[in-house]
């Protein structure tokens, strides 16, 4: 198969339907797929079209077709008859790897030739949990983000075993539901976007653990400085535009020795020579020859319409009074 | 002096006028104030004119009136002279503890009685900063986020001798100012913003050190992703709402067993059940009543309206190609 196959894909299994699972069948529907839900929870079906239906209207207004989903969607409790047809399984269960690799045999043993098998795993380590597949050339990690149905990461990871042209074909299927794939380099647990993430909350839990913030205060800190730029540009852009005209080099140069603090309770690396020179590079390759009067216009350009949007949302407006 | 005269204050002096010191001087001038700038740079005139007029437009679109800015913004090279009638001092010197200290002891001795004086310093101590004046019960941080003139969020810290008075003048100027001033409990090096900040970008710099991803890829994985959420809500209120019906509390359960996983080099600190309890407590507080399909609904209205946006801003917009 190659990448048109993977976009030919009409049929997908959505195995293990909570949060998880339900974004996925929702954004599958949206683009049209015929979807196979399987979970073994006594109300899974129910729960699963209640989640859908509250997903219809951001997605149509996102311009999406919704119309009709309950006919392109069945449930099937049996995980085998579920995957029987499918191009592409999406496996979202708990997150215990002795559960997952147990499924995952299942679903690859069930699964036709050639169809896709994607695990949903937030950190596991692919390889070990496609040890035991028959075909472990097709098995990958697709880690999506909350809400499933709206967030446009995805990250790619493949395990020892996985083949370069399932995660082709994986690009190419979840970039034509609207997804940005980001195919990880290397397989760490816990891929990308979530050591981000877990890095930033484990300094989070400190600063309330030591007294030193609410959570109210902590999620604040965020959410009124650098969450509005995050929304459009990560830490390494943004500080490329703090240098200044000498960019990211200065910033380095300026702020590396407040590594050395200890502000968390993190160890930096060395900003050896070598670090250093692949960050600016990096920097450099992402602005794309935009000089940073180019990047800030642009970043303000957004930030003005983003704060007139963000601002209908603040606590005031829902008439909360007393907060940050 | 009470809340009312600190939202009387019409003149202020912004002593540095680099990026940060420049944007202070838009918000300032965007809100009608008098601006006396003074920085030892020989083009700081030049380059802090370049920088307001630059902040204009997008201050405009905010709805705020720089017409004649002009005429409103003197600059005067001594700093005692600068300071002397000035309701409110604002230094944004570089981050060096002993330049910031002797500059501080300089504005402290010229600026009026009942003057308030903040610094900018984004980590250093102030009870350090302040310890040199005669007149420590009026000094603060005042830390901004960049650009100054459009993000909302400023970080209120004191060091042992500031008074609290002090610092309730400093919540009622900056909030007049159209800010979100964040009140820091304990003095803590960093203090919350930039320590969350700080988290995650050591940990984007190992991933990019360790050679998992490029600073591209790194930045993807927070703007296509968490970062959208994050303009809305921070990490905690995300959790919350990602752990169902039980919340937070159903969270931590399931993923606190990841916090023992080496994801990041920063440990983490154990679950305690009193931790546990002020967490849910904090997000219950932050919940307001509202239960989490409330708030994802909310969060689900906004991030339509954020993804539309946003998507005018991505990299094949520019006509930047073969971009994740």
């Amino acid at each position: 198969m190659n990448d048109d196959s993977a976009t030919a894909i009409r049929r997908v299994a959505v195995i293990g339907t909570g949060v998880i699972g339900a974004g996925w069948a929702a954004r599958f529907l949206a683009n049209g797929l015929e979807v196979v839900a399987s979970d073994p929870a006594p109300d899974a079906r129910a729960n699963l079209h209640a989640s859908i239906a509250g997903a219809c209207e951001p997605l149509e207004r996102l311009g999406l077709a919704m119309a009709g989903w309950e006919r392109r969607l069945s449930f099937e409790p049996d995980v085998s008859a579920a995957v029987a047809g499918a191009g592409l399984v999406q496996e979202s269960a708990p997150e215990r790897e002795a559960l997952k690799r147990d499924l995952l045999e299942r679903i690859d043993a069930a699964a036709p030739a050639g169809a896709l098998i994607a695990s949903s795993s937030s950190g596991l380590l692919p390889s070990r949990l496609q040890a035991g597949c028959r075909h472990p050339e097709r098995v990958f990690i697709a880690h999506p983000f909350n809400p499933v149905y709206l967030l446009p990461l995805v990250e790619l990871v493949g395990g020892e075993r996985t083949a370069a042209d399932t995660l082709a074909r994986a690009q190419a299927f979840y970039r034509h539901l609207g997804m940005r794939p980001l195919v990880v380099r290397k397989e760490i647990e816990g891929y990308i976007a979530d050591r981000l993430m877990e890095a930033l909350w484990r300094e989070a839990l400190h600063l309330v653990n030591d007294g030193v913030a609410t959570t109210e205060e902590v999620d604040a800190a965020v959410t009124y400085g650098a969450g509005l730029r995050w929304a459009l540009m990560g830490t390494y852009l943004t500080f490329h535009l703090a240098g200044g005209e000498a960019g990211m080099r200065h910033m380095l140069e300026q702020f590396g020795p407040a590594l050395k603090l200890p502000w968390t309770h993190m160890d930096a690396p060395a900003l050896s020579e070598e670090l250093i020179e692949r960050i600016v590079a990096g920097c450099e390759h992402q602005a794309a020859g935009r000089d940073v009067h180019t990047l800030a216009r642009r970043r303000d350009d957004f930030l003005v319409r983003l704060l007139s949007l963000v601002r209908e949302y603040w606590p005031e407006q829902e008439g909360l009074t007393g907060r940050i």
